[in-house]
């Protein structure tokens, strides 16, 4: 896509009222804008690393057997009712002018919609077992919303649930879960901890989150690195500097920020709405439930909480933007911009659309503008933060080349015209890290 | 996919609540729930539909130069307060358990949030015009939800908004926008008249409609069928027989449902944000603005309710969840099975996944189930609708062939197992029409 094209620019200074780093940078790089308190609009660089984190998880659940869906933002209050939901602050109430009573909350999860629809379609063993997800705007009416896009009144989550004859098949599913989280994680540049927390009224054992260590984050983890054992402080009878009951190594802690979570429910949401399945031997039994949640926004606003230097955000390449910043530095020369905009066309033969994009291209955002400098450009490369700059000037030109540097590294390349397209194939190769 | 993952079944009866025929269908093939009244969820079959209808409309918005990103449902009162549209009847109120008073609406447009974040970005002739699209959730206190998904409470809309120097460039943007929208349409199946509408108090003109003739649209179209001139009764002075101004044809009366539609704002909006932008004299003058929108689910159910017969739905190439409904025939010869299995790997090695499928797949549900009579087979594919059927049973397999029939024939063709593929590069070639 042509910069001239992208609706937004970058700020000079972060807005005056954010305070967490993720909604300052991503203020700055033109990726959200604030609303209300806790309530964001994803401009278009934003939107595009939503879709690709949608894109990850969508294939990650899809290689596990879930089926994607779309339940409603407006639930009645007579789901929620049924398991004593509705009164919960931490929903927003919804009503028309002239309602004297809300009709509906809007969903901050929907364990009471989805079990209510099974109903109809699960009876027998043989319907089970079933995944099903959704990717949707869920909305919590937050007290406290001053941690940018980790902690939203209005945010995007993925939700899973899963439907089964028995405990003993819900958990295996769990670790099926488990792996396609940490597959997630991993793709979005995550490092991140399976830690046991506490089970709440509607699960049957202790719960697990999936929580990357940052800072900012409000939960408190105590962990072993040797072993990756991890409990959340809340639960935990562990000690720092303790020994791990599980290997030689010792207990460290660190916050960290909960990125994603999976709850074993049991039968409560299945036996408040009488989804009961016949077993072989014609005998009804209540279905054995999951549910498993990833927030989508808050991963976006994780990712650039432990990837930024001083000078804007350093997106990992499945989640970035677009793969690459062309950069044409304005000259009296024609030729340079002609030249650039050949490179443009190349790189990116569909203008970096992400639909209809074919397997080879790359997708580019193109700084073509005529009327900064040099500086300004690099600078706003640098706020943006795609993982690989790549300089067309009267200077490179001459050498038929280009300047190629990656986001994480102070120093470029000069590199052929021709070689340019390697640059993506296979850019270990070009970029060795010392 | 396989049907046994699919999570619903087919109905042998509508709901008993159901009036619209879209309602009914969807709700017998497993398409959409009813959650209350105008509110539904989009099962995996109809939320398959509905990504497909979304791939359309990204594609051809993209073609335009148009921009997605993504605005909040909850709209701070501060924005509809500014036009006086807080108060409207249309609008749900959103509010915490302890608020007196709502801080936001549910966002039934957003023409008031995107001009304030343009005010942001937008401050010379050297930005403009822009293009930004949304394809989100929206929400309307409707009196009467009884159209099924044509009307709804909670339903999926594109809205596009763009932006220029003056009402001229509008107009010429208008007239790009007006052939997507014919070319959207047009790929869902959908013969669409533009008809002049009348213009509301936002509007610098008349406003223009896409409408598609069904028996069960709440607009009467007066049209002419040779010139295509059409307009909306509610502003028309044509007469149903007479002659139409444009040409020798006469006029027509239909029922029609609303499709698209699309607004000449004018600067109304952005002088009431004060969106401004310099000329190239350096004069300060206000944006002039369009907005345009496509009602996602209502776009659904307005194909079903043009495409179906007595037996269910039939859906158009571009629409269908799956290209084809691949059917095993129960057999105690072990060998029926595994042919129909190989030939599903064959067609659809992905899975039937929309993310990450290879251009080359075809997007196949195949019936594996051992336990449904062929009829029922049969009958749960005339529900759900999908364009090709492919039947594998003993005698098909004795031929080494299988039963092919589109959806919309009487009638199917033997074709050898290794021409199926040829089916859907090229079916017109092997099913032409009489």
């Amino acid at each position: 896509m042509r910069q001239s094209q992208l609706f937004t620019k970058t700020l000079k200074e972060a807005p005056a009222d954010e305070t967490a780093v993720n909604a300052k940078l991503l203020a700055r790089g033109g990726f959200v804008y604030k609303n209300s308190a806790g309530v964001y609009s994803y401009l278009p660089l934003g939107w595009r690393v939503i879709e690709k984190i949608n894109k990850i998880i969508r294939e990650e659940m899809n290689a596990i057997g879930g089926v994607e869906m779309l339940m409603p933002a407006l639930v009645d209050r007579k789901y929620l009712e049924q398991t004593d939901r509705f009164k919960l602050d931490v929903g927003f109430d919804v009503l028309g002018k002239k309602d004297k009573k809300a009709p509906y909350a809007l969903g901050w999860t929907h364990e009471e919609v989805l079990t209510a629809i099974a109903s109809k379609y699960i009876s027998s063993y043989k319907d089970l077992p079933k995944a099903i997800y959704q990717i949707q705007t869920k909305f919590r009416n937050e007290a406290r919303a001053k941690s940018g896009i980790l902690r939203g009144r209005e945010f995007l989550m993925k939700d899973l649930y899963s439907f089964h004859v028995s405990e003993e098949d819900l958990f295996a599913y769990y670790e099926k879960v488990k792996e396609a989280y940490f597959n997630v994680f991993k793709r979005c540049g995550l490092d991140t901890y399976y830690a046991l927390a506490s089970g709440g009224e509607f699960t049957i054992s202790n719960t697990h989150e999936f929580q990357a260590f940052a800072d900012v984050g409000e939960d408190t983890i105590l962990y072993c690195s040797q072993c990756r054992y991890a409990e959340n402080s809340e639960i935990s009878k562990l000690k720092e500097g303790g020994k791990c009951p599980n290997c030689e190594g010792n207990i460290s802690k660190s916050n960290a920020i909960e990125v994603g979570n999976i709850f074993p429910l049991g039968t409560k949401y299945s036996e408040a709405f009488g989804l009961e399945f016949q077993d072989e031997e014609g005998k009804k039994k209540p279905v054995v439930m999951g549910s498993y949640g990833i927030g989508v926004s808050r991963l976006m606003g994780t990712v650039v909480e432990i990837y930024h230097d001083k000078n804007g955000i350093l997106w990992p390449k499945e989640v970035a933007p677009f793969d690459a910043h062309l950069i044409y530095i304005p000259s009296r020369d024609s030729n340079v911009k002609k030249a650039a905009d050949k490179l443009y066309d190349l790189l990116s033969p569909y203008g970096g659309s992400l639909v209809g994009r074919q397997k080879e291209g790359v997708e580019v955002l193109y700084d073509d503008r005529a009327d900064s400098t040099a500086g300004e450009k690099f600078a706003d490369a640098d706020v943006i933060g795609l993982p690989m700059r790549v300089v067309m000037s009267e200077r490179t030109l001459e050498e038929d080349s280009v300047e190629v540097k990656e986001r994480d590294s102070d120093s470029g390349k000069i590199i052929k015209l021709e070689d340019v397209p390697k640059c993506f194939q296979n850019s270990s190769a070009i970029f060795q890290k010392t």
